[in-house]
């Protein structure tokens, strides 16, 4: 094996990535050497590009970037006697302690020592990572590692549509970033009743009819809660909110009917201010917020609904590129003209 | 309105059934005169036709029988405010007490007064029936009545498959049957991950096919318990329950997993035999018995499906008949070469 | 039995309340008629006494007031078959639909139409009250009436400490006014850890330690958020927010540990603010508002914990008064110098 | 430390347990050594003495027995950083892989690969014993090492107690050895309403008494279905099952309610029969299998409850012997004339 890779790091503080060089980890014993097959842009690698609030508090530069992949073990850790060198798998980018309450509890997404790959130490955008053998997920199926790579942002889907019962059910989808439209995808596969959407871009909300929401509102155009009354005569049953946008959280809890449920995943970056007695506790509603996927428990969903065949990932990923021009990646996020791009420490075969 | 009605009754003790007369019911307060659609044929009413152990237990001839049905309302009680004349419905078939300790905590399924229609009481093999107005669910989309009329034995299937969480599992629908067909059906839309149908009848198994079953198991023809295993690895994850076979449940028992789960449906007639240690308390697995529908949270299931479109209810109802031609429709369900079977007391049009 | 009785009533808008005669109610076919033997004041009567802003939106001068109560079926509406004349009942004050999505699924907490007993029909501080038979709940203990009053406030308590699981585990119980009282010696019951009550009055602060509170903290003389910590570690693992206020309930989110529980039933009078992200999402909290209680489920918790006996009902009741007494019950009320005040329409014998 | 220490080992097939010396276990990297203070025999160290069916077919003689212990940390493997050298612990008997789905999905308490200690692998009658650092619950109390050594099997009274919903409700406790004697005191200090104990043993009879039975029921003396009953009204909501007596089982399927709970913890050594259509689905009750302790939820919960100090553990240890001693101690066990018995490796100092 060669001792140097491609990796793409955030190398000092400030905007932009930089394609550069670094040793190919050396892995313990409880650890397994990654090839990396496919690795595909997240909202936060786009944060940490553009060098916002949340990056300057949490990210350490020089780090490798990037964390959500599809690769092939390549060696073993000798304790590790799970897996195999050949296993393509998934990870779970949340490295967790294993000895905290939370952690001894199954509730290892809420670790309180969490790290994570791509953020607080070297991530996917690389030709190698270590991992430890514990968050990987073997797939036993012939899909391609486009897809692979996209489970983890997936499953943070599947734990948010998930946590309360939808079967049956008007479930709002806001916000239709990637998750978001996996969402309406997931919701679908999952027996909802109307899935109605909240987005304003038009590529997303072309994106989100094709993953088939029902119903698309944009907040631009109409006024979003009384839509969502005509909608569901009664108000919403299950909000899952991906936007993170203040004014729509606030929304969602006008048109969450009594008794609602909210899943929270976005991530707003102002306070938000609720009419507590109103809103909360005069309608008995609950609220849950989402963090990763339940360890591994979601995985196990994930992977159960990919190999069912029942989602349309294929719509989903809708760009790719080598790993030497993220760059053009990251410019389309920033677009927002695309659903999930996929990106290749081996090169684009075509 | 006419006087007299026409009606399928057990007349007295024995086999068979009956076309009679009946005066049209006289309707309380708090009830609603429905003029039936559709009435579709329940294996209960061939117990009832065969005059089975059960049936001799538990009916009082005369009653009429049928307890399937879409309807119009044609006639309100005074105290019936929220449904209306013209009204479209389906209807819960247990009219409960409402005032017993399982009522009084959501758990009117299992009141400890229950009246079942076609059992108990009156039923809907007739050109009309009555009903507690708190029993109708309006339907308000635009599908077939013959549909409208099988959503309550589909609350029976959605009932089964709600209580455990089925999302991305192996789930084994043991006994094609009606209610196990249209459980084929709903595991599918409900996001399963490997739907495995266990049946003996090869038009049922076809049936099972059509309806999406991944796999399906023919116990005559091989090892159960085995093949469970070989298509799951460590054994199935969910059991839902319709056969009422012996043999059948007792193998549930050896092929679900560590931790699994059983929902039980089927009735046998015979006693049970468990290896408690081994096969429950080791395995730490949970079981539930299912009665009926929970009211009404599984019909809001139920309706919510229906409304997104995801279940191919034609693919459930294969024959229609006039009602007074019942007979060609319960040799049908002896010789188990049929879906749902559905009476028109008004004839059919072709 | 004569015509009039006393009550006590909103007369007019404005502060004050006023002690009247009125004749006493017809009963409908459904209803029962309850000789009101004991009624506790509530905080809400203190608000329609005080005549704050909710009232001024809700109360539509004359209203009797009052809502907790214990009485004695004196007649039964003729479609009444469960209750009899004699019965000593609790009653539940949100009379409910029955007809609503949310009253046909179990949770008629929150049916779309509930009228509340002394706020939007006539209430309980009088001789005599009419009530649907379905909100009776029949007491067979021995049980002084003036405990069987308290046990509609008992409900909120109990209500909000079972909804999420507290055994093991520590309880912040925050605002110690009567209901929060009540819910420092439910929890103990249940087997929290440790009760940490947040409490700012000295004589409710004695009634709390009283009551089991194994910590108390004043806000007022320390920091709240550094002593959760300090006494739990890792932060509180279940919140019970009972007091509505803005600051305590913003001081709760800082506190409430990595994946822990709130159930809010104080009601804030200002919008709350919070930092979502942090607070909510990245914490992986749930969150549940608290109307009222089950019906009726949360009924049966409440009596079944009374007649095991292990609460300490004697604590909670402070004072006892004539029903013509009644402002010098409010008098305390307004001062927080008492736990329960019980107003007697028969007079007190001493 | 010295080289070889006293244990008490099943030294060959058939009955009765050898006093003997092994060498002082060595530890790995992830393990720590623990000098046992305090070590309480349980049922199945008594059925490995006797040699009954179940030892023959799972123990592998020669092996140390015992797994309910109270130790000092004395050495830590270079790996383990969460402990302490003095540090007194209890700890989990499941050794458990850490990497089947049951593990992966917080279910390790039905991992697919465990060991119990004392039973697959030496245990802990002995004066040291090495454990998995995870497996350690460290007491921060200063109770007495005595009953930290019963946490394990009390662990399995809460296991029982709280998969379902027991407050305010009327709970069976079916055997009182010494789990089901801890039930009772357990299902008293969570909130049940009626506990009600069923046993034959004079002296268990009195213990369950002691610690806070409501009725206890001999069915030996009476019929327990009818007294069931007649103490319930309509049947009891939750069984938790610890005889594993056939006859007790099978009783327990006729008085449990209309969507009752049983936990059944009790090992039957033959097969149970039940009328699955009645005692089971008509009646929609659900059924859990207990294994061990939720790992580590069901130890958190238990040492919640014993630092919150509402457990009358000094009723539970009747008897102390020096682990030399152990042969006064099974032959009590035999007798039944005891609640827990401990054994004291270092001696006991009177």
């Amino acid at each position: 094996m060669k001792e140097f890779m491609n990796v793409i790091i955030k190398e000092t503080e400030g905007e932009g990535l930089t394609l550069s060089k670094k040793p190919i980890p050396e892995i313990s014993d409880n650890e397994v050497l990654i090839k990396v097959i496919a690795a595909s842009i997240c909202g936060t690698d786009k944060h940490i590009y553009e060098w916002d609030e949340w990056s300057q508090n949490r990210i350490k530069p020089p780090v490798t970037v990037g964390h959500e992949l599809a690769g092939e073990i390549v060696m073993l850790g000798k304790n590790v006697v799970t897996l195999n060198v050949g296993d393509i798998v998934s990870v779970e980018t949340h490295i967790v302690c294993g000895e905290c309450e939370q952690c001894r509890t199954g509730n290892g997404h809420i670790c309180q020592n969490t790290e994570i790959i791509g953020v607080d130490v070297d991530g996917a955008f690389a030709e190698y990572i270590k991992m430890p053998a514990s968050n990987c997920m073997v797939n036993k199926t012939k899909i391609d590692p486009k897809y692979i790579s996209i489970l983890e942002p997936l499953g943070n889907a599947v734990h948010t549509l998930t946590h309360f019962d939808i079967v049956g059910k008007n479930v709002a989808i806001v916000g239709c970033g990637p998750i978001g439209l996996m969402a309406v995808n997931v919701a679908k596969a999952l027996g909802a009743k109307k899935v109605i959407a909240v987005e304003v871009d038009e590529y997303r909300i072309q994106m989100a009819k094709d993953l088939g929401a029902d119903v698309i509102i944009n907040p631009v155009k109409e006024d979003v809660i009384k839509r969502m009354f005509i909608e569901t005569e009664n108000g919403v049953d299950v909000v899952a909110e991906f936007s993170g946008n203040k004014n729509a959280i606030e929304a969602a809890f006008k048109y969450v009917k009594l008794g609602g449920k909210m899943s929270l995943l976005g991530i707003p970056s102002k306070n938000i201010e609720i009419d507590l007695a109103k809103d909360v506790v005069f309608k008995g509603i609950e609220i849950y917020g989402v963090v990763g996927r339940l360890m591994y428990d979601t995985w196990y969903k994930v992977v159960g609904l990919v190999e069912s065949g029942v989602l349309d990932l294929d719509k989903i990923v809708t760009h790719e590129f080598a790993l030497e021009d993220f760059e053009e990646g990251f410019k389309l996020m920033k677009e927002g003209k695309c659903g999930k791009i996929v990106l290749f420490p081996g090169g684009i075969n075509e």
